[in-house]
Formats: C-alpha cells, structure tokens, sequence
C-alpha cells in the first residue's frame, strides 16, 4: 500500500491511499471514498471546504474518472458531501468526534438592555452601495501594477484626495506628500512612538482624563514615561504640561476625550510655543471633528504648526472601525521615519482599501455620509440631554454640541463606581471617567455614548439610569 | 465685512467671505465666486475635489441660491471648475503659484530591461472578477455589526476557511482558534518578535542567507540579538542551530528563501526536538510552498509540532502583495498574546478583506488560482534553466522545482559584484546572494526572481546577462 499525491492541482492536497494490487477486494472508487471519509470525519476536511473537480482529481491519481464520480455519489449519499449547482462539490457534514478541532462555540452573555458604550459607531449607516461602486471603479480602473508591493506612506491618489479634503474641511496645511496612511489612530501613534522612542524621546504627556488602550499602553511597551496633564473645560492647562519636561503630547483639541472640551485659542497658541521651545512633538488626534452640531469645527492645530504638530484622523468613528483606514500628517522631519515604521510594521496598508477611499472621497460621498448623519448624532445628542435635564437634573452635562459621546459630572455624594454597577444591575450599561484617569483624584462622572442608540433607547436608558442612583441613594 | 461659515453641510467648510454691505459695489455671487477662486488658487480646494450643490452652499451662506449658480458658472467659464453630469461641480484647474503645495512630481528613472529582482509577484494574474464577486457577496451578506471593531485575531469565517485550506493543503494541525489574521509575514514576525522579547528572549536564530527586510531588522530594533544559522543544500545546519543558545529561529522549511534547498526529514525532525528540549519556538515562513512543479510540496512542519512551530503564510506571493493578507498558526499558549499585540498595533486586519477572502477560499477561487498559475510559473522557470543551460553553463542553479525564483552559484574565479554591475550596465537587474548573508564568506550567487518575465524576456535577459560576464572577463 502506497501513499499517493496528485500534482498540479488541489488534488495534490488531498491524502488518498489507493492500493493498486488488484486482487485485494476493496475496488479502488471504495479506496477514494474511504479517504475522504477519513480527511471528513478527522477535520482535516471541514464543513464547507470545496473538493477538486472529479476530472481533476482523477486525473492526479491515475484512475479514471468514474472512478472519483462515484466515489462522490457515494459520499453524497452518505452525507458526507454535498454537491452543488455550479458543478462542484463541497463537504456537508460538521466534523464528527474525531481528532479534528473541536466546533467553535462562543458564548454570549446576554446584552445589557442600553448600552450607552463609547465606541459603537453606528455602521448600519455604512454607505454600502456607494462603498462598493468606488471598489467596482477601482477594480476597472487600476492598472495591475499597482496592486504589487508599496512604499509605507500609501497611494498617492489617497494623499491627493485626502489632503483636497483635510485642507478643505479641518484648516490643515496638508502637503499629500507629507502624508502616511495607515489603518487608524492606534497603529497611527504606534509607530509615531516607535519613531519618537527611536530618536531618545523618553516622555510622553496624555491628557488626563484620556483613553487607556492606545498610546498610553504603547508607550509604556516602548519603555517611554507616561505623564497625565490634567484636563480642565478648556482642554489641558498648559502650565502642566510645561513643567512636565515631555518629548511629545497626545492631544484631542477639537473635543477633548471623554470630557467633551475644546482647547481654548491661547492654550493652542501656548501648546505650539511649548513644542518649537523643546523640539517636541504634538499628536493631534483629531477622532470626530467632523460631527460638531452647533457651529463648524474648530481647525486642527496642525494648520498652526505642521513642522511641531502630527495631526491623526480616522474613518473608524465617522465611517466604520472595521474599514481600518486611518491617516497621519507628518512633519517633513520624521516622515520617512514615520513611512518605514510602517513599512517595517505591516509593508503598507491594503491597496484596493486605499484607492476606493479615495475614489469615495473625490466623489464626494465622504461629505454626503457625514451630512447625511449630523442630523443623525444630533438628533440623539439631543435627546440625551433631554433625558438627562428630565430624570436626572442633579447630573451636569459638560463639553461641547460635538462627537458621539457625552460625559455628565456625578454630584459629590454619589459615588461613581456605585452607580456603574446599580446601572449594569438595571441593564444599563456604561462606563465612569475614572478608569481613564491616571491621577484618580477628580470628580464622578458618567460617559455616555450615544452612536448605536435610538432617541427612544436613549429615553428608556436613562430613565432606568435614575432608578439606579435611586437604588444607590435608597442603599 | 464678516466671516460667515454655513452649517450641517459641506459647504461650511469653504471659506467665504461675503461682505453684505449692498451699498458696496460688489454683487454677492461675485463675491462667492472670489472667494472658491482664491481658495483654488491658493490649493485650499484642489483640482477634482468636488464642490457643495450649489442649494446647500446658498442655503449655508443665507443666500439665494441663484447666486451661487452663478458663481459656479462663472468659476467654470473662467476655468476654475467643471462642472459635472451627476450634477456636482468640481475643481479643475491645477493649482496655481500660491502658497498650496506643489504639484506632486515623480522622477523615474528608466527601467532595466529586463528585472530578475525577487519580490514582483505577477500582478497582472489576479482574479479580478473573482475577487470583486467575493467583495459583493460579502456586502450583500454581511450584517452591519461586523464592521465594527474587532478583536485582535481577525474574522472567524477567514479562521475557517484558512483552516480548511492549510489542513488540506499544507498538512498543517490548524484549529481555527489559533488564528491570528495580520497583513503578511512581515507583520506576523513583528508582532511574534513583540512577544518573544515580552516573555523575556534575547537571541533569534536565523538562516544564513536569509532576507533582510523583515526578521533581522525587527528583532535588532526589539533589542534581541540575530545569529545567522549557515543554510546547506538541505536546509539549516541543526547542529549550528543547537549550538546557537537561540529562543527562537526563523525558517523557510519548505523552500529556503534564497537558496531553494528543503529542509530535510532528519532536520525536521531534530528542530522540533531543538525546540521542545529549550521550550523554544520556530517561525515557519511558508512563502511559497503552494507553487512546487514536481512533486506535491513537502507538508509544513508545524503539523510536527503545533505547540512549538508558528505558521506563518501570506497572500502576497499566491495572489498579490497589495491585498496586505497574512494569517499564522500560533500554539495555544501564544495566541492570546500575539492576538493582544496585533490589537495593541492596528485594532485588526479590515473586515471587508478578510470576509472576502474567506468568501474566495469557501468558493474554491483560491485553489482555482493556483492551479491556473502552476503551469506559467513552471514554464517560466523551465525557460531560465534552459537560457542558463544554453547561454552560461558555467553557473551552477540550486535548488527545487519550486516558487518564483532561483539561486544559480557562480563559479569561483567570477566576483559576484562585479558580474551584478556588468549586468545593470547592460540593462539587467538582478542581485547576488551576498547581500542576504550574515557572514560574509560563501560562494558567490545570483538571484533570479522569474514570477513576472515573459519566457522571451527570461531568455533575452539571460543572453544580455552572458555577454555582461563576457565584459568581466575581459576586463
């Protein structure tokens, strides 16, 4: 008995022990079957997965071709396999006890009624048909070449596209070739950490409060001091920040993260001097800008300073997280730093991602999904506030008609983590501004974001939210 | 005269500055139109992008909207903007002499004639038609919750058709859960080099020659010292190896990358002992196994050894680089923590790509592929064995029938630079074997990528290459 593999095709892939001594019983299409069978029942073949045609097949191993058609037709009937219209054939059976991976199972805990988590943009608004004619256009259009290896800045016609609109609509001083496109604010500041941390930046400042999954921990992994500056209503106090002796600081200007502030002219002014002063870096992160409701934004800080500033913007939060486009104006100094971090970290963002963005961006339709869902947010920031101002007056609301979130102070006699879990208890579930802190000194306060929730869950979530500090008040 | 930015439209974005004072001169839509042509002019608004309809704009700036048609109309008669058939309007003209950023210029230099360079995947072979059914299917299919953010490991529908895919094809023991989706194996060895140095390794092993663009770099930049592992015909020496005092080492098992050897059943064998003696791991680059001309390709050895062999493979060879696809196999007890590390660095690979691809395995279109591009690869390595055979019999090519390139030994009294240079001087690129080494010693070799050459053009090349070591001959 013999081990065979076919060759040039995926027959070759199929382990089928054929024993040609003819006058054993087992006729050979019996010998095929029993090897399938076999890969089935041991997940090697699992449910699903396409076999080779029978031609195909038949002709790697040397035997006719009804040889393999009725050792299918005997799977088929056995369950085993399934054949499909297009001609071919396909695995039917879920992998038995064998020694094959176990099904994946996952269990869910079951989802709290309100969830006011931060982070849930509301992809049913996914522009899809628009998304996939750009993907149609780009795949008529692009010429092969373009879908080999890149340089780690990104494609060109994403620089273009990308700087036409940043100038336009954020007052940056966008040059596309001081551009990198990378696939959000995470790997953004990543490898603008791995850069600094390079060159013998030994400090980051973050605001305080600020996010605690992205450039806090990145730069602790790169052995960089993090420092907290505190966040006032106007953004961080800018004293602090000059005495806290930092390589670099992670900004949110045009809407502070969580607390909704917007950095004051002359704290920007102060920020730019601080940085040209000590050579240091701003990473502006500039998350929602697009979605303010009251007035037009506040430019980006970059416009002021694009030798001192790095301005980050993303699609996650104004289109959807799971695209992973994100983008980065880089000061002509470290940019080819920027651009071989990237290079060495992932050879570049996908290409055909990167040129329908820019497709989608040149005809506009980035502008009409951001017009279309202004109302939108706006409409549920709304009713937030009005639920609040209705069931829970002794909260106070602050930041700016902006984003996806809203942050409320807790008044002093009603502790923060208390009221978390009585919410979570009354299927409510959100989260405090203190895990976000790094000086845990401060007041309570609630964050609610409102990206996923209709006006009507909105209602209903509060008015549960004052049951619950009615429980922490009654305990 | 005041600075007015119009709302909840695109239109707030452009800066207009309307003086309302009508005992001015100046009509209104005289002045929108200054306004759009200084922001032209200045590279504010750059040739294609796309300007608001000219209702939003009117209604933004408290105007009729008969003026900013004819602001648009006169913008496009003077050139400014074209106007377009959906009905939009967009910037025409390049910019100007103002302070915008320059024109993008690229120099290029002239081509070689003929370019053996590795790394050129025949990017003119992908299935276009097939992939852009796999991207409707998947917008037509998917639910919008999935374009959310992800965990770190990718999509569970990828996990399993790659899963499927490797245990059939490779002779991997792929259970799904130990999938980490990333963007190639640049990606993958960086993320896994972030781990080791995490847990506390200083040495990675590599083969000697090997490439220099990915392992090497990136564990020096992670503070882990690289010792080079002298590669025979056979693979890796492993007695080298044990000597090494190495945490890890990185291997091309199936087809040493340059040299094209296999690592023998013996070697194998003694790696994997190696490594469950130390505890330590091996990083199995499959780069190229599915394009073997032979014979079946030998199976990978992380089915040897799943707890102590990483697989890594990548799309970037078998379809195209520019897809940015890679996916590793990662024993259990590492999985959680490659997958945290590949969150930590880009939040995970785009949904959209890894759903459509799982959707082109599932359909067979992967295999598909494959089977078509065996044969053209095989001819064209077929043609430069015969050139080599005809034009320089004096070389020596190593290796198996196997992937997108060959190693062809130089005999002794030839100087592998030089023949390098007398070739580019007559227009051949290619690269010797001595930029890949970590000692300097060994035999002088040329490396011959052949994925993207035409069968005329191998044979041109190798011809021209002849009379270039004719010229160091005789110099």
């Amino acid at each position: 008995m013999h081990r065979l593999r076919t060759n040039s095709s995926t027959a070759e892939d199929l382990l089928i022990e054929l024993d040609r001594d003819r006058s054993r019983a087992e006729p050979l299409h019996r010998q095929v079957a029993a090897s399938i069978r076999e890969s089935v029942r041991a997940g090697r073949l699992r449910h699903g997965a396409s076999l080779p045609p029978s031609r195909t097949l038949a002709a790697g191993l040397g035997v006719s071709r009804g040889v393999v058609v009725e050792a299918y037709q005997q799977l088929v009937a056995e369950g085993y396999l399934t054949s499909r219209a297009g001609g071919y054939t396909q695995v039917a059976l879920e992998p038995g006890t064998g020694p094959g991976p176990a099904p994946r199972t996952r269990a869910r805990e079951a989802p709290p009624a309100v969830d006011f988590g931060y982070g849930h943009t509301d992809v049913s608004t996914f522009p899809r048909a628009a998304w996939l004619r750009s993907v149609r256009t780009v795949f008529a259009a692009t010429p092969n070449e373009r879908f080999a290896y890149l340089d780690g800045r990104g494609v060109p016609e994403l620089h273009q596209a990308l700087a036409d609109y940043l100038n336009r609509v954020r007052g940056t001083s966008a040059d596309p070739k001081d551009m990198v496109v990378c696939s959000g604010f995470g790997q953004g500041v990543s490898l603008l950490i791995q850069v600094l941390a390079a060159r013998g930046a030994r400090r980051l400042a973050v605001e305080d409060p600020s996010p605690d999954d992205d450039a806090r921990p990145l730069a602790a992994a790169a052995g960089l001091d993090v420092v907290g500056i505190p966040v006032g209503p106007d953004g961080i106090r800018v004293g602090e920040l000059e005495k806290a002796d930092a390589d670099a600081v992670v900004l949110t200007p045009s809407h502070q993260w969580p607390t909704g502030g917007v950095l004051s002219a002359a704290a920007r002014a102060r920020v730019i001097r601080w940085a040209q002063r000590r050579g240091a870096l701003v990473i502006e992160d500039d998350y929602d800008a697009e979605y303010r409701y009251d007035r037009a934004p506040v430019g980006a800080i970059q416009g002021l300073a694009p030798d001192r500033v790095v301005y980050c913007g993303t699609a996650s939060k104004t289109l959807v997280p799971g695209l992973r486009l994100g983008w980065m104006l880089v000061p002509p100094h470290l940019v080819d730093d920027v651009a071989q971090a990237k290079l060495l970290a992932d050879r570049g963002s996908a290409v055909i991602d990167q040129l329908t963005f820019a497709d989608f961006l040149g005809r506009g339709e980035f502008d009409r999904h951001l017009r279309r869902m202004r109302p939108v947010y706006r409409r549920r920031r709304d009713a937030l506030l009005a639920a609040l101002d209705t069931h829970l007056p002794e909260l106070t609301p602050t930041g700016i008609a902006a984003g996806q979130h809203v942050v409320a102070w807790l008044p002093p006699d009603l502790d923060e983590a208390a009221v978390v879990a009585a919410a979570a208890r009354r299927g409510v579930a959100l989260r405090g501004v203190a895990r976000y802190r790094l000086d845990p000194a401060g007041p309570g306060g609630l964050i609610f974001g409102y990206a996923t929730l209709s006006e009507r869950a909105i209602a209903r979530g509060i008015a549960a939210l004052a049951r619950a500090v009615a429980d922490v008040r009654a305990a």
